[in-house]
């Protein structure tokens, strides 16, 4: 099955960097403003788009300043049972983000487009961590018309 | 074998964004200004990353307005043999680009990077067509310190 994978360097420890995937208030400063729930394993974090609609993400497993994985147990069809993962590692005053997005059923157009937007959502992340300003929606990069 | 696949939507006509895909001076402006070479079929185009090296391209299709598929003669290990295609289609007033770098062996922590870089320059290839100015080589964004 493909998969979306991304590596992104980040000027940060792991813990820093950790933070920013786990606290709601963190995933809301790169991901999207209109980020709610508990990111506890086996509690649920609801991330909204607006009109786009979102994502509903079950936490699997959370260890710290390592490594974050969800599954997506609410969303698009093509999303539903997919995982996504976020693996830390550090390398010297660098933090190494290896992020993959698992299980899609097909390589289908929907899933070209969330690979470069995931891209861009990680140089969010980076631009958080590294500047003090990501660009989480609304504020986000558009890479396209018809999915934003 | 792992696919990288990203899309974007371009405020272009699909002859517009087959320009910059095939012109030197177009892939110029937007993936590395130190391009040369043939955009002909059969021929060899050549992209250097200053001190980071760089990629031989051998022209295998070019279809005006529609696809562009190249396969790397040159490069990083991991490069040689793949491809890498660019397949346009109007909707509307936009261009959605497709693109496909097939062929990798394994999914390797550099794949995750260059699918990472490769989302920044197809967000340069956008920014060139919709503004006129993109970020090619040497004033690319860096997603990392490793490997730029």
């Amino acid at each position: 099955m493909p998969d979306i994978l991304h590596r992104v360097g980040i000027k940060s420890s792991p813990n820093e960097a950790y933070k920013a995937l786990t606290a709601i208030d963190g995933l809301a400063d790169w991901w999207t403003n209109d980020t709610h729930g508990q990111s506890k394993v086996g509690e649920v974090i609801r991330f909204r788009f607006g009109d786009n609609g979102g994502f509903d993400m079950k936490v699997l497993e959370l260890d710290p300043g390592k490594r974050v994985l969800w599954q997506v147990v609410d969303g698009p069809a093509e999303w539903i049972g997919t995982k996504i993962s976020f693996d830390l590692r550090r390398e010297d005053d660098f933090t190494v983000v290896l992020f993959k997005h698992q299980g899609w059923a097909e390589p289908v157009e929907f899933m070209h487009h969330c690979s470069t937007k995931w891209a861009t959502f990680l140089m969010s992340l980076k631009s958080l961590i590294e500047t003090g300003k990501g660009a989480p929606y609304p504020d986000d990069v558009i890479v396209d018309r018809q999915w934003r």
